[in-house]
């Protein structure tokens, strides 16, 4: 377990945040420039730079060097989709136990932005197998992964998930797909017994078509909820939330896969109150 | 990375989970049991069972054998004071880019269930100290810790924090305590330049006398929000949220150690809309 | 336009609350008695009692007495049925433009809480007619609304309004039964042209099965939404929001009866964000 | 209590929205126009027509002419200072008892939304009398209530409250204005014994400065809330909440102006959860 050091190092992941408050996540490389809207930053003169320090671009433009963290990795995500969202992936991740040393499955790798959560929080000793019928997707979230220096923990696959999946025994999958309810029955071939389903849907209506797929393809305990993230205005004298929030970003359905027993409807955790 | 195997062995954790959704979480271990107000269940009875298999007390009452999520174990974590919640947790940790083989501290240990997800998420390479003041929190929480087998990973600190932490160099702390604006000076000596740094309070009055002194003491991109978790009634004829929900655990409050500039100010990341 | 008095008068509508946050509503007569678990309040003891004074019952326990608001009216009804809360009436009322001197129809009486709120707002210069075709709904709205001394604004009418409405030129129905969309050409026939409709329904499915009803039979300008409302701890030293919540009582949808025109889509008024 | 018309006649109120969503309250008059970014659109071309009907300006765009409710008239109020929403005055009238033939006092006048929704409350039989100290925002609330037609209920009164209100034995008193606990006095020397007190304040602090000064002022049953309301996107086989939504418009204090007894402490409501 090294200690963090002080500055930036050649390799190191970093964010530059602007007063315009845009921020760019970068890998420090000998040689290299950043190219920003307020000039140019040299990555010469950022490595050796204190963590939470001040930086200037070529026009004097003051830019703050700080450590990214994996919210910040997954939201700068290049993308073509739409994005998992922080309070989104904190809450899936947590409930569906993912850890360090654990091989998970994803279905619909999108950007990226899940498997970049996955593969960090996985660790080195773990591992990330991902799903995507798009190449286009597939090109962009290697780029992603690559640029963060997580290409060894993750397999890319390019293959119709409807044809199922080639893993056996996964402890946990993850799925973001428009229509979940065409490929329950390949992920519970998938999954170890007791294993761990999560997708996420924007609409009510594909949260209705997936419910009783899951029941009759043998998951239960199956809770469905959503996350609302307010901020507030960090201002001690007037301290009051901030005036507009993002109002929904999807559906959270779980699911464990199990063996299923004659009074099982009986066993549904009573839906949370 | 060992893959998970489909049957219940000793040593590991199990989650029990019965008709009237009442569950438990035990180790497993020949020669013990597990005492419900439905009956007894011999651990040797649960060993070598298929997770997600229906399993009976010596009464014939069924409960449903599964591996439990560290969103499960923070939950069940016993405890005396008022516990942490998942959604709260999850995007913690994600929004401190905490993961595998990193050292933390934790200033207010409690009964151990924030040290428990952070103990879970930095690995056996990771590292976790946890200060607190109060005698039988740190015994309840070190009793919690070793049940889930990872008293390894954390060092238990019986200190006033108001002293001054021991280490340096981290790059992130948590703290859950009723003052914390009594303690930042001693976090800014803590925490390595740039670190993260996050605490959870319950009321407004709080983030309020908070405030002034992060900036004062040299943190900045500070941010403000609550989470708010919404069930659903997981029924396909009848979607819709359920009736009741909690509605406020804690502010979370998140700020960076930086190294103040003149026009920090202007830095401020603006409030999340 | 006469002054309120400083105290309670026979014919008086009265709430009185006791220590145990128990309330009750009754309408003062002279001679009567109201009967709680703390004991006896004779309503000649009240009478004359200056409103917000705290009142004994003869058992010593006190009570305080209070005008009620319609809020409290709607909340103490009588019912058999799922009640509407005031936070969504309060939005209802004003987002259909209810006012004095109207004439407004209900469709699904009830235990009579909306009708109570209808009554209350359009004053003895307007009118509520009201349908139900459960016989034991509509002695029970009848006696709460009779309770409350509004009997004369309000028309009781048993009948299947599948069947139609007898009245036209209505300018705003309200509709609070299972199956809306069974109703809405009826509707249609019944409002002037313009008019508004609402109704309440408490699951996805129903919105989704009444919004292409709705546009099928000329309404548009339809808007859906759900309030919630979150109480705080009124604790100056500890300001805080409640721990709970009611998470959900139903969706509102409005629409207007419309002429329809060859591009009355592109009218459709943008989604509130 | 005529029946509404099925036509738009002079005098009336009439709103006409526009492909672009924009929409435009006026009182019609025979030989006035309605200039628009889109087209002038003449009187005497919507006196006469049917309402829900499409109507062109001399550029041939398209508007919808419709019958403005309540909610309506609040929000396109012409103004300088922060607007109350309907959501709010919605809960507001309805927890406050606010019907027809009542007189009503106001503190805080802004640019008349309140005041308008109370004198359309309160009707033809009631009152509004509404205090404001700046000069400009007497003149915009009075020309926004004469738009409206209902000059004759509202007196504006140009007077610094903090000398005390004119008027007493007052059922209901809303307040909207930055120092609320600095004339509480005030208000308790204006309401009725048992009367009804609200204030709306945007910020935590203005809360917790209120609630003290609330209690020591002989008020009671206080109650501190707020209201979010979410749309959804009105589509049928896609629904889902909208992506954005206002987050935070202000806290509601209710209290009622009580006759204090030695145990009133006791007598709190339960915080609602």
């Amino acid at each position: 377990m090294p200690e963090p050091i002080e500055t930036a190092q050649p390799g190191d992941l970093v964010q530059l945040v602007g007063l315009s408050h845009k921020h760019f996540i970068i890998q420090l490389q000998s040689g290299r420039e950043l190219q920003t809207h307020r000039g140019i930053l040299a990555h010469d003169n950022l490595i050796g730079k204190r963590w939470g320090s001040q930086v200037l671009s070529h026009l004097g433009a003051p830019f703050y060097l700080l450590q990214p963290a994996l919210g910040d990795l997954v939201t700068t995500t290049r993308r073509t989709t739409q994005i998992l969202y922080p309070k989104d992936i904190g809450f899936i991740l947590i409930s569906m136990g993912i850890g360090p040393g654990q091989h998970v499955v994803e279905a619909g790798t999108g950007s990226g932005a899940m498997t970049t959560a996955l593969a960090h929080t996985v660790g080195n000793q773990g591992h990330v197998t991902t799903y995507e019928i798009r190449d286009e997707m597939i090109n962009l979230a290697r780029k992603n992964i690559t640029r963060l220096g997580m290409l060894d923990r993750v397999t890319f696959k390019h293959k119709d998930i409807s044809e199922g999946f080639d893993e056996t025994n996964i402890i946990a999958l993850f799925m973001d797909i428009p229509k979940p309810e065409t490929c329950i029955s390949q992920v519970k071939h998938t999954l170890v017994s007791g294993g761990f389903f999560c997708c996420i849907v924007p609409t009510s209506n594909q949260v209705i078509q997936l419910l009783p797929t899951l029941r009759e393809e043998g998951f239960a305990f199956i809770e469905v909820c959503e996350l609302m993230l307010r901020y507030y205005k960090p201002v001690s004298q007037r301290f009051r939330p901030a005036d507009r929030m993002i109002a929904h970003t999807g559906f959270l359905v779980f699911a464990r896969s199990i063996i299923p027993s004659e009074d099982i409807e009986k066993f549904e955790l009573k839906n949370k109150e």
